[in-house]
């Protein structure tokens, strides 16, 4: 252990706090075309088997299609992303998955189907299971022959989800357990023939994880959810009425179920925040197709500001999700690797490569599905009338999008689960958040240069606006940790707007580099609108840093203190002013004249 | 005409923002016992007959029901709101009709096929119909035996009305016209007696209106849309194929159809905005009882700061479209009175208070209808997975809310012609707003006192706050006009900003002034949840007006004119810090005790 603790680099979850700007992130020209391949080969199923089928799936007469479907991804390896030859999978990258997580997002209505089939479905027993149970499961669900589901959500424990009520008794005789107890919310348990359940044995304070089979006596199902989207997916209740399970199906550890199940939905949060970007992007070819064809007061209204601005906005959340996300998606390969070099067994790594980076996977999760909804809410605008029309596609975009915030911890489980992570990797050492503190506060008593800033490049002036805002960060959320200590942890207000500083923080960071290494390959007039655009997401994460920190401080500091701090504030956010009109309009006419998101 | 243009009071559409804050501004303890009734008659209607309903209304297997309550709702009078009782109406108020409607809106799958007969439906025979015409279609429209719908928008003719290709063509032995074409997203055109089709007449620039009854041979209607929300109300394309139409049936003027048609619209604007309040009245009800309910992590989920952060944001938002809906109601209701004492028939004080009130009625729109989908997306998020479910209420609340952003206008569109009204009110000399601009440019050149402000009255600083951002936003509107001048009109995005603006300022200065009426009424202490209230008002408006005022300024302005702007903006966007997580969960605290929006 101790070995092992020493080993980790000095890139980890959370360090780019304090760490300097990277050289190089990945972006998307650092896919293979060994990946592209792969990213082609599920567009084209989403754009040939999937979406012409879209609307009868929509209407969900009953789950054949589905079922069919998945089938048709596994007879292409779409279900085997990731999972190792021996059973039957395709050992991709990580980053690889994610983009074609990516792809398959664009189908609203199904593609819960199958990203709970991918990830949570067959992430339980391939991450925690034995030999045995992985030989005898995994292949059957890599093909699609079998279908998995997640049993964690009970009516009375939602976010709470080691609170479960649903009870395992030990049969000593049998050799076997019982269980009893309703799960909630399930995803595809209206196909599934796997299902893992969580549930307490005996007396337990937590969890335990049991695989459970679809025909076992006790094992029911309520009748399909009337959700407002993704209804090409199954949701329905899960009953278990003393289920007997064999106590071979005990998957991992006794009691190790809540920490299976939270580094499961560390994954699954990535998935759906690259989700968001896959929809983002379909979001914004429609809407730019749609404004460019729709003629009113005798002109496309694409030409108008109004629109313009609205695309541009569009625009700027999808670069940034898109840079943080494989940028992160890099960082749990790169992980992984480091892991399996030091001896781990590939299935050992994957749940500490993605759990090392639970912060970013958490950010990645809230940015991307609140710019997905943003993306599509302003897309359905600029359709007008037509938006809100079921044969056009904003509606339904909108209606499925939505779940997203919820899923997989709600945004604001997610948000306080990413300032719990780093004061946790401060606390053990991992992260030296305290002498970066001090440092800035250091810097504080001096006086500020007043020399004019000399920069005239957009990317180096945005990474001075950066580190400013890494160091104001760095003062509110010291400060606020300093002050309130063990009851910071009740002040949830205030852990939400540390959560927004650190996730524009991250965002921009990827921004800058992303920008950084298109400017360095294609030079600085190819890439001027990549420019525009950092410029413009700097903007948004000053804004945002700035009203964040000033919330949170106005929640815990008065006085003189206060006084301090504002000054501090107001001088780590200061930027220079721009012709943002301009800027938005140049960003939109780009899009414009591509008529595809192509940044 | 020059006499009547001389007794226009200072109060009117726009004075807000060179008027001092007034003294008083109706709220709702104001309305009359007759007016509560009437309400509650509404109210009980909603609750006794609709809402039993929903369920089934929303799978909409046929549209009796609809009809048969539109019958009800006649018996009771909710259909005559504002009528001549010549015509079989109800002569209430103005406010008394918008504070109906915020009751019925609360049933947002029917809401629609309500709202479309009392207003845009009724209206424009009621507002520029004949004797003649007004006797023989309005009578049955009250009493719900015939219904109404709206013919505007076409195809290609949304946001650009005027643009429409259904023609007219005269036969003049016939004494009738001949119209054709298409019209689209015609609310209640499935359940339609009397269609108001707008239509051009041979070669006019300008669109005529023609009332069209449904047995006119060559009318013929679309299939029902799809509609993501509001499936309750019919919703078709109509088709004219030579329908002959008798020359009595043309409606006011040739040539004043696209006159009439705003006209009707800006009534059908206010009415949106009031209807958001009723919306998110719901919300708040459901989302407060819920979170009371719902236990996570051992204790009620409403006392975690996250959620008492929402509940606070949706009240707040709630209580300032409320305070400025009555407002407008009353002022609209005082114009009335103002024409009916110069001489004015009732019927013709109707269309012309309100259009003297257009601003006012686009700005309750606007926050009205943002206000309401901001309050359900919370609200569902509270609500967490259930929110996603049917069978819950949010979901179909989010789906109903958000045609209202596209509605009487699009939001953006509205924003468009608040500054479009002001500017042209401007320029006809009845609002003063040069003089006014000037007073704050000379302001500007004074050195500002540096005595601290020895307020300590929450309201009284509040005032002061709200003066201030009359005088920055005069000073970037003024600043565009005059810069920009006739190409303002290009500049949608620096149009959107100015409008932004004013918005908050209207919103601010109701909020005040509500408040400060509630104080005196009630004292200090009983007083203090709204006190508070106005407080978090106060510094939403202050953000948002400086952001705007920052986004324009970059846009517009640069080098020593924007440094002298963007100090200016500092000195007028100054506020005391006071400590928002705590007044946020007083906030919060109040509405858990009361269990429901009693604000």
């Amino acid at each position: 252990m101790e070995t092992k603790e020493k080993q980790i680099p000095s890139q980890t979850g959370g360090s780019f706090l304090i760490n300097k700007i990277p050289e190089r992130i990945f972006i998307e020209s650092d896919f293979s075309e060994e990946q592209n391949m792969m990213v082609a080969s599920a567009k084209d199923f989403v754009e040939q088997q999937v979406l012409p089928l879209a609307d009868e799936l929509e209407k969900k007469k009953d789950l054949s299609q589905t079922i069919e479907l998945l089938h048709k991804a596994g007879d292409l390896g779409l279900l085997g992303l990731g999972v190792s030859e021996k059973y039957g999978g395709i050992e991709v990258s990580f980053n690889t998955t994610l983009r074609v997580i990516e792809e398959m997002a664009k189908t609203t209505e199904f593609s819960p189907a199958i990203g709970v089939q991918t990830s949570i479905g067959i992430a339980p027993i391939l991450l925690y299971g034995n030999e045995k149970q992985k030989a005898q499961y995994i292949p059957d669900m890599v093909s699609g022959k079998s279908k998995g589901c997640y049993c964690l959500t009970e009516p009375d424990a939602g976010s709470d989800a080691n609170s479960g009520k649903t009870k395992a008794v030990y049969n000593e005789t049998e050799k076997a357990y019982y269980l009893t107890g309703q799960k909630m919310w399930i995803t595809n348990a209206g196909i599934a023939d796997v299902f893992t359940v969580f549930a307490k044995i005996e007396d337990d304070k937590n969890l335990s994880a049991f695989i459970v089979e679809k025909g076992y006596e006790g094992l029911t199902l309520g009748e399909e959810e009337d959700k407002m989207g993704i209804r090409a997916s199954s949701t329905r209740q899960v009953f278990l009425n003393d289920v007997r399970v064999p106590e071979e199906n005990l998957l991992g550890k006794r009691g190790d179920g809540f920490k299976m199940a939270l580094n499961v939905l560390s994954t699954g949060r990535i998935k759906l925040g690259i989700g968001g970007l896959g929809v983002s992007k379909k979001a914004i070819d429609y809407a730019v197709e749609y404004a460019v064809n729709r003629k009113q007061f005798g002109q496309s209204i694409s030409s108008f500001g109004a629109i313009q601005q609205k695309l541009a906005k569009m625009v700027v959340k999808t670069y940034a999700l898109q840079a943080a996300a494989y940028r992160t998606g890099e960082l749990i390969d790169q992980k992984e690797e480091e892991y399996l070099k030091s001896g781990m067994s590939l299935e050992e790594t994957k749940p500490k490569a993605v759990t090392a980076y639970g912060i970013e996977c958490a950010i990645i999760k809230v940015f991307g599905t609140e710019a997905q909804d943003f993306v599509v809410d302003e897309g359905l605008q600029i359709y007008g009338g037509m938006g809100f029309s079921e044969e056009a596609p904003m509606a339904r975009l909108y209606r499925d999008s939505r779940i997203s915030r919820i899923f997989e911890g709600t945004n604001e489980i997610n948000r306080m689960l990413i300032v719990d992570m780093l004061l946790k990797k401060a606390m053990n050492g991992e992260l030296d958040l305290m002498n970066a503190a001090t440092a800035v506060q250091k810097e504080l008593t001096n006086i500020p240069s007043l020399t004019p800033n000399e920069n005239t490049d957009t990317i180096e002036k945005a990474t001075e606006v950066l580190e400013n805002l890494k160091k104001i960060s760095l003062i509110v959320a010291g400060a606020a940790a300093q002050k309130l200590m063990m009851k910071l942890k009740d002040e949830q207000e205030i852990l939400m707007n540390v959560a927004d500083m650190l996730i524009q923080i991250y965002m921009l960071e990827s921004v800058i580099v992303k920008t950084k290494r298109i400017q360095d390959t294609l030079g600085e007039e190819a890439s001027a609108v990549q420019i525009d655009i950092c410029q413009l997401f700097m903007l948004d994460a000053v804004k945002e840093v700035k009203n964040s920190a000033e919330e949170s401080l106005w929640s815990f500091s008065e006085g003189d203190e206060l006084k301090m701090m504002q000054m501090a504030l107001k001088r780590f956010t200061k930027i220079e002013s721009f012709n943002l009109k301009e800027v938005r309009r140049r960003v939109a006419q780009k899009l414009i004249d591509e008529g595809k998101y192509k940044f």
